[in-house]
């Protein structure tokens, strides 16, 4: 497969070195960008340099032009040295090394990454490699990375950082190949996914697990649940923490970066879905409900919590406390199902830290406006500030077919108000699965939501792209504008396609009745 | 034209009566919906049945399927007998009326339009027609409702009521014909337009206007300066109170029901907008910035607002207050421009309920969330609480190809805060002008963001149509959730593409692995 650069067609590969470790290479991507020219006075013009803008790459080697990929052959394993390096050390996980008062080069690694722009302009803030370590001992962000994992780029979940995105991709019994998995799994980096969780249930789970993976810039998550229904030919009652803890070995050693395990069902829980309109929505959660309820009995999942911490503390694969619970309506959102479920998952995370196991929660759903405050500060507080991991929410349930807006709509108010990733959904969402053109439209969708998040809460840099994109559009320098947008295929595709070719006027008023062409002639009437 | 049905298959036009006036018609859809059908004990099934669900309709005339419409000869003068029924009285405008303490149809045939649900299913809520009638009094809301434009419905914009949203159409001087402007008219009412704006700015702009008033069950603004404007041949200089007067009659008389004036721009302010990132984007407020400063003199608008009043209030045409220093950019959200122009337009919003004019406020534009509130806040201070009218806003500018989704973000948001109406954005803001598709999408989106915010809100009976969805998705009855839904052609297309036909599971997980089958399977655990 050749690198895709359509999009980055006028971007420039570059890494920034590391200091702790001056052999750190952060990958981003910069846009260049072309002088403002003016008319100044007697005619001359004036011609004033814009300063490069540096975006954040999820693409890894992708957007490399430099790097040959061989799917077959899978990515560089970037990491691989840093982990043989820690061979010795008594523990493994980021959270372990963290708390031993250790930085890691994954830690300034994503330090790095996180404020890149900040960095190039000598703009100091309290981004540093320290910090990052701090906010992982501390448990209030997680740095999701599998020692088997190497070939993935370091990055950080945790509220105190950019708003990061998830994508899903995965097979179901009734469609889709290996390879297009995989083809969605690197469209999905190169559009912007942060982390790519692969959800599938049919056959091939083990191999297609795999090509991605060797594949896969980023953190791979999984729900182990469905392999292991697999396993017992997808008859629920015939789940067993035998099984189950077989299937969590299987995918460690083959190096998922996060399993989502629904451990906050509880037996004596189940029941407060029945007065729902919607139920239960989870997979993970109604396979464990039903366990439950056809052994009357605990779920093993919660039994074998600290089993669980164990095993995935020898590879450092983080938790990501699956909300089984979550509403699936807007008529459900915040009830007593979700919210007794919240607070076993506030007690299991922190048992997941005294085994230096990173950990995460997941979240709704299907929430309106006014609840959504109560989910995030609910969750602060009962989970202990581990970050928060959720599902849009979506904000109404009319409109099938654009569920990938009634859901950024709630995620950007959510990750505005603390929530440190947010699981994208496409338009097919409740429909079908999402195809390539889906996955890109969620992802770009997930990416303004989160931005506009770090907008709001001030994450150092983030403002600075929106600047540089305002003033091309107000100069007119319309290839800049593109360069810098989330999808200047798209961008540039609408601008031609209407006829424009780099005029000085807006496209919206056309040219004779502009009011950024007529400002400009404002400010030389002054 | 045939009337174009495509979307309401399966919803029957329905109209309920009135009460104070029993010959008010007050047109809706009802969606009807199939029994929820279970296995009760012993193999028998049991049905339940699902009450129909009334749908708020804009489409007037072209949803039902017993008129016929001609475009020649224009819809139905439906208020023609209640304006001539007043000929008699002092006043025309329903403020006027409303503060005299007379209820009048058009208040009474909102009131049902707002509460339908409620009332079919006799739930007694605040919204009556004596309540519609205080707050136009007030001012607190609006009716805009020319007296020569009777083949409108009335509708309200106001805080209490349904957040409403406006769709743009017109063309520019490069584009488009008055077929195609009066298609995308009668279009974007089918998807959901609560009012139309008509921005031509090329030539035929009478013409146009007139077929787009014929034929437009809904509300019409325009933009007179526009007019004004190509009546000097775009030279702004030569703009003066003669010519935009006598463009305001000639609008009135053909029937506008609102105009949005910048009268808000003022000589000592326009300096204001120098320090900005993208300075004025505002088409009205660029023009009037530029006459301020080619004369040195105070804006006509300004000075002959009270002349503006006494023509409008012959004809009930409302006024948009124009906020012609909208901020353009995340940048110069919130300036001293913005906040000295809104401060005007609270001083003259009062000035023109003295004359019975009933008014409204534009609003940005360009915001980043935390900077929301305070919008809203200060409007509602400066401006009385007369009904705030935004466009978006946009909460980040790095998404040219997605505004529609980055200020559908914003416009929910400001919308549970007290917006009243929302102004669409399409997916070619800032790029092309929209297309049908793009006018369509646009209209879904703000659908979405309006409802979103009348379920924060609380809006009486706005969450039904949201559970019966939600009930008809967990029963899988696929085609009542797809009638029930703002698009039921996209979501049908979706779900039918993949390849699906009515079974009984989740279209995202697959037959054999679908968390609402497993929780319907609990359900019988039990």
């Amino acid at each position: 497969m050749p690198n895709d650069n359509g999009a980055y067609a006028k971007r420039e590969k570059y890494y920034m070195k590391g200091e702790l470790y001056p052999f750190l290479r952060v990958g981003m991507q910069k846009v260049n960008l072309t002088p403002t020219v003016t008319l100044g006075t007697q005619g001359r013009t004036v011609r004033e340099e814009n300063a490069p803008v540096l975006i954040y790459d999820t693409s890894g080697p992708f957007s490399d032009p430099s790097v040959k990929v061989d799917l077959k052959e899978g990515l560089p394993r970037l990491r691989e040295p840093w982990i043989k390096a820690r061979r010795g050390m008594p523990h493994v996980t980021q959270m372990a090394l963290a708390k031993a008062g250790i930085v890691t080069p994954e830690m300034e690694y994503v330090a790095i990454r996180e404020n890149m722009n900040c960095r190039e302009l000598g703009i100091e803030t309290y981004i540093t490699p320290e910090f990052v370590r701090q906010e992982i001992a501390r448990g209030r962000a997680a740095l999701p990375a599998n020692i088997n994992h190497p070939e993935a780029e370091p990055m950080i979940i945790g509220r105190n950082f950019r708003v990061k995105i998830n994508t899903n991709i995965g097979n179901s019994a009734t469609s889709s190949s290996i390879e297009e998995e995989v083809e969605k799994a690197v469209w999905s980096c190169k559009w912007g996914g942060d982390t790519l969780m692969d959800l599938s249930t049919g056959a091939n789970i083990h191999e297609t697990r795999e090509w991605i993976l060797r594949n896969c810039p980023v953190p791979v998550g999984t729900v182990p649940i469905y392999q292991a229904l697999e396993k017992v030919r997808g008859r629920v009652e015939d789940l067993s923490w035998d099984v189950f803890r077989d299937t969590l070995i299987e995918q460690c050693e083959q190096g998922v970066d996060y399993f989502t395990v629904h451990v906050g069902i509880r037996y004596g829980n189940v029941h407060l879905a029945d007065k729902r309109l919607c139920g239960i929505v989870s997979r993970g959660g109604s396979i464990m409900s039903k366990w439950c309820l056809v052994h009357k009995r605990e779920s093993f999942l919660y039994e074998h919590f600290d089993d669980i911490c164990d095993i995935v503390a020898r590879y450092d694969t983080a938790l990501s406390l699956g909300d089984g619970l979550r509403p699936g309506c807007i008529a459900d959102a915040n009830d007593e199902a979700q919210f007794a479920e919240l607070d076993t998952m506030g007690e299991l995370v922190q048992r997941a830290w005294q085994k230096n196991v990173q950990a995460f929660i997941e979240g709704p759903g299907h929430v309106p406006m006014n609840k959504i405050k109560e989910n995030m500060e609910r969750q602060l507080s009962r989970c202990h500030e581990a970050p928060f991991y959720t599902l849009g929410p979506i904000v109404t349930d009319i409109a099938p077919g654009y569920d990938h807006i009634t859901s950024a709509i709630g995620a950007a108010q959510i990750a505005w108000l603390g929530t440190a990733m947010l699981c994208y959904v496409t338009p097919k969402e409740h429909l079908a699965l999402p195809n390539r053109d889906d996955v890109r439209t969620g992802v770009v969708t997930y990416k303004i939501a989160a931005h506009a998040a770090d907008l709001a809460k001030g994450h150092p840099g983030a403002q600075i792209r929106d600047n540089a994109l305002s003033k091309a559009r107000f100069d007119f320098r319309w290839r800049d504008q593109f360069n810098l947008s989330l999808d200047p295929e798209l961008a540039l595709r609408y601008y031609t396609e209407a006829g424009h070719t780099d005029g000085e006027y807006c496209t919206m008023c056309g040219p004779n009745f502009c009011a950024a062409k007529l400002t400009h002639d404002l400010r030389k009437l002054k």
